[in-house]
């Protein structure tokens, strides 16, 4: 059996690196970045150009990435059972809750967002489809980490970074909060990634029974926690029954 | 110079094979479509899987496009000026005309959705970003064939295809009809895609006077036409003045 083709690996961590921050990068840039030679991540980048995964700007020569990872990426959303089955739920869940929905599954040491629905109201929200969020700092990535379908990528992810004073950077508190969410059988997270931001989250089981991903609430901490600091009691419920009738859709025998 | 990497142009088609449909693939399905030896495209998928941009189903063993590309695309569109710089324009203009706004840009012979306002009534409807739209049938792929951003490519489109008994899928007919358009400056599409839709584009320039993108407004034909059947001079005005100005914001000398 044939070991992975090593020009595809290097093509993916390529459109990694492109994906990793706003800035475009030139030739030397790439090729430092991932220790090719020039010649090498030159061949590989002009590939990348041809099948449209990569753009070259004309004015500097630089590169970022192109049109049909779009195009790539929403028809994964199309074929994603998770997000398919969860539509609906999601936007009951918005509509009886008042809050925002996020739905998310692993991805790297991340929690990737494969859906969104905004708070139903009229201000001002950015689609956070597409996002990675932290694990350890994110209602959704703590159950991914509680129940084992997301684990911390040792050589990418740098320990576990304090976003905040209230962010679980410690991995016996990490440890033992994860214990409470298996118990609870649903996570917050409150101001521990951005401050006067919370969330909850709970898992949804598949087929089998195994946890394949997350639904969660998030906004500001007054609406989602009570004057006591604590998520409020009617979301927790309105967030366990969206995410049991997800997994009983999605096949789960028990939920 | 070397040529383009075979192996990345190989698993480049295949990601584009998986994303034609709804359906999960099978290894043979993949081998026989892209003629490769099944241990060929057994090597590029299962490299693929490794890095994320690819899922096999555990029950059927089928593959499918996986988690990583969605951030990819999503990226994409963080980096992409032509949509950075006409968010608050497109927001101005749904506004304003009360319809819905898209944002196209050509990709291999057909037009990438890359923004897409919806119409700010509550309404049911579904975000078209990183949908793929025919080039002579929607107003904003006639821009993009009349101003030569986008070019018919011979060996994926098959003929000018016939969605509706209005569409210009005679090319003397297309070519009269894309003179017109670079003539009033605007295109207009009713019908010729979807009965009872329509829609009109404008061209976006870019540094240089080039035509970049096309920026238009869609939606039930009675919504964007008048009692004669001709697109709303009212909409049209609304349409180009946000095209010039979001020209302008690109560098364009002459808009």
């Amino acid at each position: 059996m044939a070991g992975p083709v090593q020009s595809i690996e290097r093509a993916a961590a390529i459109l990694r690196l492109l994906a990793g921050g706003p800035r475009r990068l030139g030739l030397g840039e790439v090729a430092a970045s991932l220790g090719l030679a020039k010649g090498t991540a030159h061949g590989i980048l002009r590939t990348l150009q041809h099948v449209d995964f990569v753009e070259q700007d004309a004015a500097t020569g630089k590169y970022q990435l192109g049109a049909a990872l779009l195009h790539l990426g929403t028809s994964y959303l199309d074929v994603n059972e998770l997000r398919s089955r969860s539509l609906n739920w999601a936007d009951a869940l918005a509509a009886r809750s008042g809050e925002a929905v996020r739905l998310g599954t692993p991805l790297e040491g991340r929690v990737l967002v494969v859906h969104h629905v905004f708070r139903p109201d009229d201000s001002f929200q950015t689609l956070d489809v597409g996002a990675l969020l932290p694990l350890h700092a994110s209602s959704l990535g703590k159950v991914l980490l509680a129940f084992g379908t997301a684990t911390a990528e040792p050589d990418r992810a740098p320990g576990l970074e304090a976003y905040t004073r209230h962010t679980l950077a410690d991995p016996e508190r990490l440890a033992r909060a994860l214990a409470a969410v298996r118990e609870a059988g649903w996570a917050a997270e409150i101001q521990e990634m951005t401050m006067g931001e919370a969330g909850i989250a709970a898992p949804i089981r598949g087929h089998g029974g195994l946890v394949v991903g997350a639904i969660g609430l998030s906004g500001p901490v007054e609406r989602i926690c009570d004057g006591q600091g604590r998520p409020r009691p009617a979301l927790i419920s309105l967030l366990r029954e969206a995410a049991r009738a997800i997994s009983r859709d999605l096949g789960a025998a028990r939920w």
